[in-house]
């Protein structure tokens, strides 16, 4: 078993807000990430696939697919992007660097599926260099 | 002479449009940055100073000193802001790497000629690891 | 399951040295980290808890909370320090990369507990960018 | 258990062909990794063994020995090496990033197994910094 | 005057060797790069231009428009190439860092000149983290 | 004119401290860094030299001699050492980064001078990724 991984960045905004609660309660949990005018990150996200290297190509997958899955379920909608404003998921669920790295998963996992031979195994979110979220599917 | 850099890093929301053009022209001028709910970064900012090491402490300056003022002048302004929308700079120009590193500039300096004896002397901007801009003052 | 991890930095001095052992012995088995005078590193903590995101606030824990506990419970002790001198676990115990990371986590895990919710999943400190080690408890 | 890493780096060339194949099929399946004249990388190798520290020198292994491990039974051979045409075992497979990290994993164990104490527990190869292969030997 | 950079990378393959010495005498001075089977690096690639940036845009050049300079001049032509073999500029010349980035600039000048109002101001390239080359053009 | 640079690392203690000042002053100016029990940075220094390349080699410098130059005059000295004890230019002067990066240059000038050809032309040390200082000579 070999785990294939790939990175990929994208650039977006979000903000934290929970419209339950009034804006004190926002400010007092979020903190400066509650301004709903929103700030942004260079978001670094690792997709780990994880199967034996076909015995003719050398291949767990092929690289080129892979990167155009992440382009085509994951950037393409969220890059250059507002995520509460733009992205369906997180109209409802707050994008924090966890469920940014559940959505990628549920976002990748049909077409590796698909794809057969591999399994998705691991997707790591960093919003920067200093914190990061990781993913391995539902036990 | 030396030249000491300290690093910070900010995150930020911004876009690029320019109010005097259509959308369409925006969009073909400006791409995906034109998108008005915004996109962010996580910025990096490097500000030089230059002088001669004190004998007495070995500092150009103090860099503790130096970590308030980039805290102070830019930093409180900037980070988790949308800097269209709260920065009174860039509400007549545009906020890209270029601009941002001229302001930065600009909100510096004069810290550092009141402090006395050391020169700002450059000041670089990442917008991402692959991009950044440097402004060494007007010349 | 989300695995969150936040990454801290602290800058500490260290020596190899075993007290039951000649002056030769020392050497010859630490070869230059023997220098008692010390030499010292800029090490990287990467500190990892595991949990749900809370369906409310979408954090697995508050990330300032977990920054504060690093800072309260391992940087105070560690940071700017001379771990064989001034650290009380490392008198008797040589404080190797190895060693660094258990301690760590022993600090580390009682606040995550009393904190409920998520548990300390994995401790890695970075000697340099080439070693590093990493713990996930007893089990 | 800690898990130690020690990371390396080596230059090497590759390039992907299948003999049973035309041209054209290489081209289609390989792209631009078929050109037959090599292209290169520099590779990064991140080896982790796993044990107990010792009780007197707090080593789950020397890292001395690592390194010097690395370097007789990997570097010697692949560091400023064509991988096709100068490393045996990839005569018969492709050089590809998952390939590469099995054949490191093969390299190293027995001299980690003869060494006793530690086992080699996760052999990861970085092709560029967004690429990269990790095994955990045969489960 | 802004100076504004945009990072590329390129993986390519290259050796050291000077035709009218001795086999030894290549190898004496050139040591394992002498290998002519090649091996090869992840160049990294800067290119810096130097100019106002416009009123309207904001920019000192279209970050667009520079990296498809880049990837039309340079890329097209090296990345995943055999430089010695596949490259005309290193067919009398040595691969050396020095001699790429002198290649770069010529590769790079006249496009930046045609378009008028930035000058090519700096181009450094990384033949690996810890070794570089840069070239400003003929003073 | 190529500007050609080799990055090495060192690991070291220091603290700041002048005795011509009390214990309180130097806390107040120095802060943490008046801890004298040392604390301790995985230093990086960076080496510049200019020149024309060598139309038979195309080497500035030949970079293996370069790195003997670093190993033999300032590595050898100050890599898992305590600069105040053991490095006698910093008995009398403070090691703080300015005067790291500048006595750095007065241990490899004299070796590159005596080679010839190429010109020492910058030395920069970083004491932390975000904190560095450039020394260029005596103008």
């Amino acid at each position: 078993m070999i785990f294939l991984t790939r990175r990929a960045t994208f650039s977006a905004s979000h903000y934290y807000w929970n419209p339950a609660w009034s804006e004190e309660k926002n400010e007092q949990v979020f903190g400066r990430c509650a301004n709903r005018n929103g700030h942004g990150h260079n978001y670094t996200l690792e997709v780990t696939v994880a199967g034996e290297p076909d015995s003719v190509t050398g291949f767990v997958v092929d690289l080129k697919w892979l990167k155009n899955v992440i382009e085509r379920e994951v950037l393409a909608a969220w890059d250059h992007r507002h995520l509460n404003l733009e992205v369906p998921e997180f109209a409802a669920i707050i994008p924090t660097t966890e469920n940014i790295a559940i959505d990628a998963w549920r976002r990748l996992e049909p077409s590796v599926i698909q794809a057969g031979g591999a399994q998705l195994s691991r997707v790591r979110v960093y919003e920067t260099p200093e914190i990061f979220a990781e993913y391995r599917g539902e036990a």
